[in-house]
């Protein structure tokens, strides 16, 4: 049904060597210009501040995960079996498109404009685009089912969790790739192994007892990157600053006062939702060119607020884990801060471990010797405490320093 | 007299583990607007269309030539008692500083308006821009030495060998660094014997016989990045695009036809020269939001070149190794292509290896463990065999296809 | 007052790249029989048997940890300013020296023949060989302070830390050495980063804040280091045979039923204790030569015993986790087993992770921002985790199966 | 025909990650007392002298052969289309036992006692022995079949020229495994492209134009890697001590004066040539058991070797190479050296580049994209320079120094 290509093509990839496309829908999508433009989008906003190596864009990670998927259907002999051909285009698509809809500097793009990056990537999928062309020339129901698998409707619950869980091809493809290019000595995860031990039952993904190690390796690889890399202070500044030049723009452009032609596409974003075009424009080219262009601007708010971020002039921190309510007054209330200078930003367990992690070890099922099915928290006394202790928090207030000025 | 740091910085770096900063005036020059813009500026432009991993930046690869430096004054006894703690300094800060003069996509900036990085980083250095600043805080003359340095006018003939001959620490640091991340399998280089091996004579640098195949492996590897990697076809085919992009722009410009606000740096640079803040804004991130802007502007040169750029549709290429005039005639003839739409680019002995390789061989200087000083052809059989036989010569036509649009 | 070597001496190292020797004294001792004896030793004795790249020598760890000496020495100022030149090559010859003792196939060795590696590590030092006669040479009171360090008199207490204790050299190139050549994923520690945050506080070693999470991963490395390499099942069924076929031998040489002529230096341990040049004698060479020489003896036990080690017909092993007395006894006594045909094999959080690892926990002390010195287990809630939850234990049986003959 | 493993096994390797054996013959082999002895000897034997980190085996090594020739029926589909099942069975157990015929130090071996590993390894797979039994139990022909691809009879010529040419499995293995060991920089080969590129024409194993940068990376590998490790000066003087070693021995032996019991193995082969159960003794393990023993035995010269060889007093080197015989035979007569005491040792392109190098050269053939089939030095100029111009060459003279006694 879905046709070879004549000759595989192959990337050369610093991670994995090489990767290899055999079939012609996945070199069809990675040609299409809403592909491309990933190419445009760092995959690490704010960390490549601090990791200066960490400069790889959503479409070297896309590339990955789709490679990894690959490996899932050529090492993993039961899902060959339990899913249809079709059904293994859907997994490699999906995995490949997974993060189409990333907006630039996603995080702080997503929550001011109350974007949703799944929701985008599926609007993408099934919108007028080239994405959508490609994948109704191979199959008239493609695009609408790798949609579903993106929104995780229940319709490919197999796939579904083979690319999003708490153990898929995209968590193993970044914390590796992202441990890479920053230089961390932890990232190396044994993803053969985990691979190799990833099997169903009853049409769940789970995993051998032979995993055990690699999993408990791999979560211990993921809390690590988080504090020390994703968590990173300078790194969060940096984010800090780019939602409250986000959340400017936002305003000037609601209250009529910012009347600049080149922003028309975030203008169209806020005004009308996505709209494929406009959305297309939107990468950190754009953005970039943003705050370039406002750093000149009159607004002296956002002036301000772009010249720093250029010339990394970060927001300064400080701890607030105690409930030093009256300290955080001071700072602000001192310097007259106003609600784009300062932000107070929670990391604890609650927000990152207990979504995240607690249900990970939950969710993270081990098939035994013997055909049990346990969580891997029952299985792991290692696991175990990391979920009964007390695992750290931190709440930091960052503010922008009057003394810059 | 130069202060140290109270506590030493540290960047953690994919290539070299840990990079230390001991020297108050690198800390400072690090931190200003100038050097912080190598960020916004990709090492490799078009070789990051081919090779997805390489997307690090000069800002990267400049801490790395800053610190390839150091690891030469830790090492070489010889070099820590001839140089001065102030040429030292002039040292490191060169090392750092040597390509902060880069525009955006440098090779076709500089051809298309006449510009040489060297000359722009002197002129960074000297005139009126936070660099120069820092360096005039910790010495008076130190910003006419490190120019002086770069533009090599032979007053610290030392330091300019060390940093720019044909084996020198920015080769050395880029070389392996664009292995890295084009996942090339043999970047690999001998850094820490090459070093140990490097010592003076006649107020020379010379390297001891002990390196010969330390230096025959990087010479090799050096072949092999240019012509897998720099000279790769895909990667000039971009390269050629966006020299014609520039040169559209500047003849528009220059004809009074292009009448954008936003491409006001650009118009200063080409009418008046170098300017400080008008080269400041010249980054990636302004020629890509300048490329976006006119894949919608009403010239339909350059919008198609820019569209066609965005979305890769990249130049199509041929070997016209062969005296094939002709084909090339009826390529371009039969296309009825402006000169905007074709380049015949040569790869050559003759403008690279003449010019580079050959001279390398020559110059590169070896001290017998006699203390006969020799050149590298004379003492390795293997390069001797590369300079004499003929070298690999290429020559293709890129053109645009009309099938495109 | 110790001299340096004219031209330093250079070994290239698989892991650091170049481990370098500038101290006279150092050099000499690494060319002394006795240290030229742990080339005969492999580190992993058992595990080889499982993980066939491990098969790296005591040579290549012990010239490993010297390196790692040398490396603490260079980065933590206050060690070079309180440590005299005297105690700095105290503490890096005690660095090379450490496993100078350990016998062939140590850790049986050890339980069987009643000898401790640090004691006989001592005897070597201070007895009659050439370690001794370099020593000397170099200062009168070397050999004695060395071997005080290796004996942990409390003489030179921050050397002894350095050395030998919860996170020392020692642990740090073995772990990442034996990851290394297992080709074990989660070895690689941020050495680097540990070490910088080494300092003294009232004489003892401690940790700055800023090493916590690079020590988290440095023990859970160790805790995956362990489980699934060092007590990886068939490592320890290699290790029982060696005890028994170490015991017969004992055995029998004891009750004067084994004439050879070639276990001489055996017998002289087992006789007289430690002999400088029995010992000399007693490597891997040396045993396998016996192995094999004794699988073809009289004695059919050991025969038997040598045959199935040489082979590779491990003993059988079957968890024995519940109190399965008597699935124990069924085995033993259906086979008729001898005492040297089988082993309870316990490893558990009683002999192994109290013992050691949570001790560790203990004794890592950590110095805050604030200056206040803490346990590791008071600042990580991760590491706080793994000491009060129950840690995985095991228990099998190791028995010789009948059915191999 | 070929019963495949119930569950695959699998190998953890420090450079492939994991290799997988999912055949039940490759599995039964691996588990032979024969192919278990290759653990007991060193890939490299002197050159682990030099570089410590080099102490792997040929069991090792062997298992990468195997993995490679997997990778090679897996990705060059069209040798899964020419070769039967019978064929790939033939190849991946050729692959795995080519080397199962080495004696101990083996190139000394060979040269002593006029043995050739390939003979050995022949005789192994078709005499008395576990293999043979093995290969019986799966096919009638295989034992017979695999020896002839060992000898190169010509029944299997693609087999032969997969397992051994200028470009094979076996030597990609040892060129990269052994870098690994050694540390060397340079020994990185992309095995991957050299496989994918790997096709037929006319029955001979050629390769498409795209891998020629990566077969220039591989013969300019090989060239380091004999002349930076294997032809290491001190390497060799290790080698040459084995020589004269075993000259000893064997004119011991023949002249009725060493009657040692445990030399009886030795003696076998000398008396009977090739006999199973003598040559399955011979071993690293067996003759290092043997030179310990000697370094004790009443002939002075023998003993004399054996205590130097133990204790790394290796014979001291001269550069000859001008016709220095006056100065050889100074040092010779001048210090009365016996044959067993002194060596004059070529390495020259006489006798490993033309017989191994050029014809490398000539023998790789390439098939260009326009279906032309050329030898490497018709296209590739860096290669053709190599062989036209002069190659390196040395003499020296090694030889026992008296003041070593």
């Amino acid at each position: 049904m879905f046709p070879k290509l004549e000759r595989k093509k192959v990337f050369r990839d610093p991670l994995y060597g090489y990767i290899y496309v055999t079939e012609a829908v996945i070199s069809d999508l990675i040609d299409t210009k809403e592909f491309q433009r990933l190419r445009r989008i760092r995959q690490l906003s704010g960390v490549s501040m601090v990791f200066h190596g960490a400069e790889h864009s959503r479409f070297s990670h896309s590339l990955g995960v789709y490679s990894l998927a690959l490996n899932v259907l050529q090492e993993v002999d039961i899902l060959k079996e339990r899913l249809s051909e079709y059904e293994q285009i859907v997994f490699l698509a999906a995995a490949l498109l997974h993060d189409v809809g990333h907006g630039p500097y996603s995080h702080a793009f997503e929550h001011v404009f109350k974007v949703r990056h799944e929701k985008s990537t599926a609007n993408i999928i099934e919108g007028k685009t080239e994405i959508n062309t490609v994948l109704n020339q191979y199959h008239k129901d493609l695009a609408a089912d790798i949609a579903s698998v993106i929104l995780k409707t229940g319709k490919f619950t197999i796939i579904e969790q083979l690319i999003s869980s708490q153990l898929d091809v995209d968590r193993m493809d970044y914390l590796e790739r992202d441990a890479f290019h920053t230089g961390a000595a932890y990232g190396r995860l044994d993803k053969d192994r985990i691979i190799r031990m990833l099997t169903l039952h009853n049409d769940q993904v789970v995993f051998k007892e032979g995993a055990v190690h690699a999993i408990e390796n791999y979560l211990m690889s993921r809390y690590h990157m988080y504090w020390q890399v994703y968590y990173h202070p300078a790194a969060r500044s940096y984010e800090v600053m780019l939602e409250s030049i986000y959340k400017r723009i936002l305003d000037l452009i609601k209250s009529g006062n910012l009347n600049d032609e080149y922003a028309v596409y975030l203008k169209t974003i806020i005004e009308n939702g996505f709209e494929e075009e406009a959305y297309f424009e939107l990468d950190d080219y754009y953005v970039n060119g943003l705050i370039k262009r406002f750093s000149h601007c009159e607004d002296e708010i956002l002036s301000g607020l772009c010249n720093e971020f250029l010339t990394r002039k970060l927001f300064k921190y400080v701890s607030v884990n105690m409930n030093q309510e009256q300290i955080i007054k001071d700072i602000i209330d001192g310097r007259h801060l106003t609600p784009y200078e300062y932000k107070i930003d929670y990391i604890s367990q609650a927000t990152y471990l207990v979504d995240e992690f607690d249900i990970a070890v939950s969710k993270i099922l081990i098939l035994s010797k013997e055909g049990e099915l346990k969580t891997l928290d029952q299985i792991s006394p290692i696991i175990r405490g990391l979920s009964t202790s007390g695992i750290k928090t931190d709440q930091k207030l960052y503010y922008r320093d009057i003394s810059h000025e």
